[in-house]
């Protein structure tokens, strides 16, 4: 989920609790908020507190709320985790730490002294696109063993990493493996994977449930057209503008375009500018993306 | 398809001529030789070109040979191409030069100067994980209209890149998208793409052969059956040594325990010492690998 | 400055008492704290804002005190900026946030929001080899013109990078450039940059201050004498252990071996354990490295 | 030196000879020729054989010529020695092999079957910022055990890097470092490495010279005179146009405004067009740069 801002320090209040029910309106099956696409390392430690409290309250138990503790200092993941067990979230998301890379061992040592100091479920969050060490396969193995530590969302568009990892994994089919990148949704559940963790659902959240519902039916003709569709929204409204924030920006953008939310972006990005929104705007139409979902699915 | 070598610059010639036919044997639509995999970088230009043309002599027609022409010098590129077209190969193979990494214009002019100077049709290949230039979507859309380039295979293992490629060439049905990597070979062909490269096909070509046809039927159980048996593989066989050299390293060697042909690999690597290769014997047999095929599978 | 802890959210205060003292006394010219030789990132945003201020108290004046800011969140960064201009620090250090990557107009667009709100001088930072952007020549000339921005602190390690800067910035000898890296501060100096940041000089800050002043003398032979002795701590002290936080973990080790203050790092590091301390320890003694100083330079 | 040509396989051998005349009128110490600079990788080997023997042949021993001799494949490397070694050069020039990256392990190995089967001493080539393997210290300390390996030329542009050499090879005065990058020619010399090896000497070679030694006799006054002209020629003349290539583009573009060779630049680059030319030209004609070397250093 995005986190819906007016200012760099101040939420959107009104467009958080649209997007919410929207988002919830179309079906998901739980909310991962404060993750990259949350923006939560740009935001201040007092938002991230403030934001968990909020969402938490407005979704009040109907979908499972994931909250993304990731940060460079083990002591604020540990007081974003705690806010977050005393709201009544649901689970934790954690990445490896992403200014002094930890080596694999390291790594393995810091996961053994952080879960056990938390008092949700932790999701491992691997995200080598990111600058965070990546979690190698035998660092996966040796942390599912670890009480509390219940899968791992992978965003690095790596799908030998993540055909591995389910090998490697294969006796253990409690550990949930998640995909990150939304274009990746079908094959991941097509052969084996769990679910997927997809931004785009902030926008259209029945067509990734739909996707989602397709491929773990096996559905093989309604996900290969709802496929396409996924592939060619990341192929026109995340690809404007030659950043590699193109994707926060179009989706925030077009959650404005839709009137759900706000499209201000905390810095070092910014929302995008009147001709960027432009060729937004149209490709939203163009597209038929509306707050009822796309308009050649219904 | 591997290169068997006995010596730096020498051809275990009895080894080739096993290869080739078991790999024909086993119904392969075509034979890709001095890929990655096939060492061309690591051989000497002579007997790069001694060995296209015993591969075109013993194949003979059965199924089309494509050759491997990326080099660092245009000249050499062009030799080797022009060798193959002498003794009957069907198709070049070509990634961007690799030591001189070209800027994406410079990559495009390059593909413009270098085809048409070649008779046979030219097949992309994209390696970001080797150190050439990733051919990124809007230059292959431009490549595309150079006549003569027919397809790309991708060996970049990010799958956003491979879903990306196939939006923007969607009008493009004949422009052919292959994959590298055998672990992604089921759900490129499930969700669209034309077909894989396999590695693993010199050792097992009817498992990769069954695979994809399995997926262009939308056989669905069939696939899950056969791609966890090509993930299984990869995890075991392709993963003993600490190098990145480890999955040419237990291919040749697991063709070596079959007495296939030789395992010698060319400098700077070497092929794996006695512990390594009881690692591979006792895998190859835990996994039932035959000449024949994967014995639980017949 | 390291930042002293005997706890993951708790400072050493006698220790950190002592290390200032140590610092001064040996003429070091300012001190540069919350840096990444500080583990800033790994702080939570209370201990350094502790921190700063038990600093500059304690300083009283007696150099500048420089503090680092950089932050993903720009929220966070002008909290601790306001901060430090609150108790009494004389100026600013900032690099580029490191989560999300700028684009270099992006960075620009940052400084450019950034520095007018902050009250105190502020000092670039280049860090490449951490996950921070560079900042580019042309970049860093536009980000001059900026009121506050006072100079840039180089850590990249490529001095090709620095000499293009010295030349794009000849006209604007104000514009202070400094070294990260202690075995470029010889020659970073003597060709023309204005000072060096150096992390060894916790432990041994009259060798660094008379290597300086050697250097801005032009006296090539202690400039030579001087710089052995720090290239040789360089290969000894801070190459013990085999990650890339041997150079912080064989600091905080020797510190302690002195009685100067603990020696605990925080996550997702941790101290070394009685094997590499056993070889610190000896190293100190076979460099000379005392309180006063070196041994044989006394 | 460049490599002077008029087309893809062919040289400029009028140009040759006059480049080889001009830079060795300028007092250099030797010549290395089928480097990066000289665009070994991109020509064919039948004409790296030609240039070797042509350029021996000319310089008939007035200094030592070095032979570039890097390839992906060893028993090409081997070839080129060999031609080398017959028509009377007096040294190679090796980094690792820059397709497959070997282990620090395996690149040990390959100088230790490298070696041996050559006839003429080995210089390494440390080059990270290309493809290739960087050579660390402790195997340049073990690789220095190879009878014939005689030193290291560092291109990395990493100072840390080759300061830190220099300590690990003190037992070893005769073991020579030397520098690629000429910016960094004057502090590589002014404390304690060899010399350098500076592609601008093609274009003013006894700038160069006079550089080297006055940084040899630590005369640092007349140091800093040259070595500010040849960063601004750095900052100038080598920054044209957008792409890695702009050095070498730049320096052959240089070379043919006066009248020395030609700028045919091989696959996959090309020579500057007319715009970037003009440009070259101008830059020229500001710094003064002529045959007879820097107009206001005569």
């Amino acid at each position: 989920m995005v986190t819906p801002l007016v200012a760099p320090d101040e939420l959107d209040l009104p467009g958080l609790e649209r997007l919410i029910e929207h988002i919830l309106a179309g079906g998901v099956h739980g909310l991962f908020i404060l993750g990259t696409t949350g923006e939560a390392p740009s935001l201040s430690h007092r938002l991230r507190h403030e934001f968990v409290e909020r969402v938490c309250t407005q979704v009040n138990g109907r979908v499972p709320v994931l909250v993304g503790i990731t940060d460079t200092s083990f002591v604020e993941s540990l007081n974003v985790a705690q806010r977050a067990a005393d709201v009544g979230a649901d689970a934790l998301v954690l990445a490896s730490p992403y200014y002094f890379l930890a080596g694999q061992p390291e790594l393995l040592e810091y996961l053994q002294h952080l879960v056990p100091q938390v008092s949700l479920p932790v999701l491992l969050y691997n995200m080598p696109n990111r600058p965070t060490a990546v979690f190698e396969p035998d660092i996966v193995k040796a942390a599912a063993d670890i009480p509390g530590v219940v899968g791992l969302k992978d965003s690095s568009t790596n799908m030998m990493y993540f055909r591995l990892l389910q090998s490697v994994m294969e006796d253990r089919p409690d550990f949930s493996l998640l995909m990150g990148p939304e274009t990746l949704l079908a094959e991941t559940v097509l052969l084996g994977g769990h679910g997927g963790v997809c931004g785009g659902a902030n926008l259209l959240p029945r067509l990734y449930v739909d996707l989602y519902e397709a491929a773990a039916a096996k559905d093989l003709p309604t996900v290969e057209t709802l496929h396409r569709k996924v592939v060619q929204i990341n192929a026109t409204l995340y690809r404007v503008g030659r950043f590699a924030s193109s994707f926060l920006k179009g989706l925030k953008c077009a959650l404005s375009c839709l009137d759900i939310c706000s499209d201000f972006v905390a810095e070092p990005f910014h929302r995008f500018r009147e001709p960027e929104r432009e060729i937004i705007r149209r490709t939203v139409n163009e597209l038929g993306i509306t707050k009822d979902g796309l308009a050649d699915l219904k």
